[in-house]
């Protein structure tokens, strides 16, 4: 499988001086972050973006075991044939036209797969948008927007997903929003050789991947999928299309994948710690909360911080709604805290800090009312609600590492406006906590990680 | 109740120099918008922000029916008895203080309380932030953000909150995310005589208020609440503080208010077509929601539009999760959309239109999808994801006029990044078409309206 993520040479089969298509960017994308030789494949030109063209497979002088294909889907057996002989190891599909057109292109499809299989070499896609790594810069794709180039941050975040709406325009809503580093980006299309079982694997066993989210429409080898599931060491954040019988219809239509029952898998995900969500935001705040979530001690109470009273009480009933208890804290921790709170209003849980900011100011308050909360045995994670346009993000400097050693998740919700909010948001997740704005969503989390890290510790 | 919102005069006690004090943020936004006299009241100053300062109520010279209180709360009932002199008919009283710091503050309270009726004096808060009418542009609250001054714009949306956060940071939320039109907000805090339910009245039989929106944490009045929410023809969402046994606790220190018992209510409130939510985001959505939405004409099912095979798929799945049924287009319906799609993709339902999209243009294929699935009898709804960075709004012209003719909610699931988002983003919305970020809630949302807009149409 590295040779797809880590090829010696490339040949771009459709490499094409038109911007308005796919060939251009896939040579653009790989010549920006690939190290190794990559050689445009079309006999319409002598050179394409500044390097030599080639008219076709047979005729490129250098080495090569990755080639890209974006040409039409007709002539991917005749490739292949020519692949064979140039020792191409992989050969990723990026155009349409196969399984998910109807019986011709599902014949095209099984040809050419059995054609790969008896000359050995592995299919990537097709129908799909190639693959990215963040780490390399290895960017095997047609994505037209070059915000990636700039904006793109590695990080331990790896996805499977069968679909490439959720894999090009899905990341650039993550990149844009910022704050979530990214491993490796797998779009697996009609996924008619490698499949969701086999990247599964794969990235379970990549020790820069920690936090593994998927988009799939069906599971192929299901047996083997939760064997890797029930073993697995790293988070699995999954949303499974086709779940109502209108979606299966649909995602058969889509990919060709039979979506199977979903009834029958749902109880097993849930039993062992899998992690299900229900649309693409939740997806992408999961894995940025379980990229900056490393441990959930045992099961206690989480501990609320918030700036007014009906922070807190909405907070509260959202624990309970998620299945998760609100903290008691100890008398010890309650007399601590009303170091900091006035007289005539004294500390209760969950914590409304605003009179004692009206006393003694956000820092001192804030770092107060955290450390005696991490610290109380009957606290395991904590929500801290922040106002972005207030509060100095400085001030939480040393939580992340606190959360860490104690193994007591962290998340904060915060609120604010305008550039204000972001320059605070990017800076908290900057120091390694995870922030939510959609304040269901970040109790959600807290649920989904305690139900992870439990099943972890059951099986140790 | 009119005074309140449009009295003849105001009285501000405890109006200062001071920025960093209530007292100048409510003198301070009383004199931007409000067209009447504004009476600075305390001893000790000449003159506030420009305006002849009086020493006490005594002393006003001019007529005014409302006062707005925000020194400490143990004057209160000299305050009353003052006011009771010059023929004041309401006070909002915005200091903190009261029943919700112990025994010693209810009792205050309970006394200001009946001195103020021995006058005939309606007392509004205390420990509120006052009211907001985004039509007249009365702002009598401490509110510090001077944004609201250019981001306030008037519509069909009125709230009664019982948080200061939520009159306050959240209107702030709500204005900076924009495409949300308001018409009052009305922070009623320890609600010791205005309550929620004089409110909701009052508010059902404002003509300018079409929907309303409420975070409280108990109800006083819990039959004639019922009652008018049983009679209500405009849309309320609620979020109920106080529903889990640690959430009530908080709620009765917050406002001293008895939370109730939830689980009694809760089933009722559905009955009635009354919607609930569990958070703020949630809250504001709905609101923006029902703002642009005025008719559901019958239970058949929702109609897809996506640029994606994914995004269809997880819509669909969605909508079963929401109870609600994804349509079935006729055969004529997609006999008509045949004309848009290339021959080796017939169009299926939910409608993926990126390959119709590559033979005839974004424009086209929009325009002529909504057309056939908006008039199918069985489209009872439609859910259209668009592409902020790729696509026109103008596009989407006839859009707004369409769904109200044909009392058939659209909702928009809208994707893409940074500054094109935002202006796409505010462009749809203005032509009276909501849009989600989150895909769940924009479904969550339509199955709401669905239940209430039947619900109102059973009573009819």
């Amino acid at each position: 499988m590295d040779f797809f993520f880590n090829p010696r040479g490339i040949a771009v089969i459709g490499a094409t001086t038109n911007p308005n298509k796919g060939g251009y960017h896939i040579l653009d994308n790989c010549l920006h972050g690939y190290k190794g030789p990559v050689f445009p494949v079309n006999p319409a030109y002598e050179t394409v973006l500044g390097q030599k063209c080639y008219p076709d497979i047979a005729s490129i002088p250098g080495v090569f075991d990755l080639v890209i294909y974006f040409i039409p889907a007709e002539n991917l057996p005749e490739t292949i044939e020519a692949c064979a002989k140039k020792g191409v190891k992989g050969i990723i599909i990026e155009s349409a036209g196969f399984a998910e057109v109807g019986a011709k292109g599902k014949t095209l499809q099984q040809q050419c797969l059995e054609l790969a299989h008896t000359h050995g070499i592995r299919l990537w896609g097709p129908n799909c948008m190639g693959l990215i790594d963040a780490h390399s810069r290895h960017m095997f794709s047609f994505m037209y927007d070059d915000t990636w180039k700039t904006l793109l941050t590695p990080g331990p975040v790896s996805m499977i997903v069968q679909s490439g709406m959720l894999s090009a325009g899905f990341l650039l809503m993550i990149l844009d929003r910022g704050g979530m580093g990214i491993r490796r980006i797998c779009s697996i299309g009609n996924k008619c050789d490698v499949d969701e079982t086999e990247l599964l694997e794969y990235l379970l066993d990549d020790p820069e991947t920690h936090v593994i989210g998927m988009y799939i429409e069906s599971i192929r080898d299901a047996r083997k999928f939760m064997d890797l599931v029930q073993r697995a060491s790293k988070p699995i954040v999954l949303l499974k299309g086709g779940k109502s019988p209108g979606g299966m219809r649909a995602a058969q239509s889509h990919t060709a994948s039979m979506a199977g029952n979903h009834e029958i898998m749902q109880y097993a995900f849930r039993q062992m710690g899998i992690c299900q969500v229900s649309d693409v935001n939740e997806l992408t705040d999961f894995l940025r909360g379980f990229s900056k979530t490393h441990g959930f001690s045992a099961r206690q109470g989480t501990g609320v911080i918030s700036f007014s009273g009906a922070g807190g009480i909405i907070t509260a009933d959202l624990l309970q709604q998620h299945g998760l208890n609100l903290a008691n804290p100890s008398s010890k921790t309650l007399g601590r805290l009303k170091e900091i709170f006035p007289e005539w209003m004294p500390p209760a849980h969950p914590l409304d800090i605003w009179p004692a900011i009206e006393k003694n100011g956000l820092k001192k308050v804030y770092t107060h009312a955290i450390d005696a909360l991490m610290h109380d045995d009957g606290v395991d994670s904590l929500v801290i609600h922040m106002l972005a346009n207030r509060t100095n993000p400085e001030l939480f400097e040393g939580l992340a590492q606190m959360k860490d050693e104690l193994k007591k998740p962290v998340i904060v919700w915060l609120t604010g406006t305008g550039t204000g909010l972001y320059n605070f948001r990017m800076k908290i997740e900057k120091m390694g906590i995870p922030v939510f704005e959609e304040m269901d969503r970040g109790i959600a989390f807290l649920a989904a990680a305690q139900r992870y890290f439990i099943y972890r510790a059951s099986r140790a």
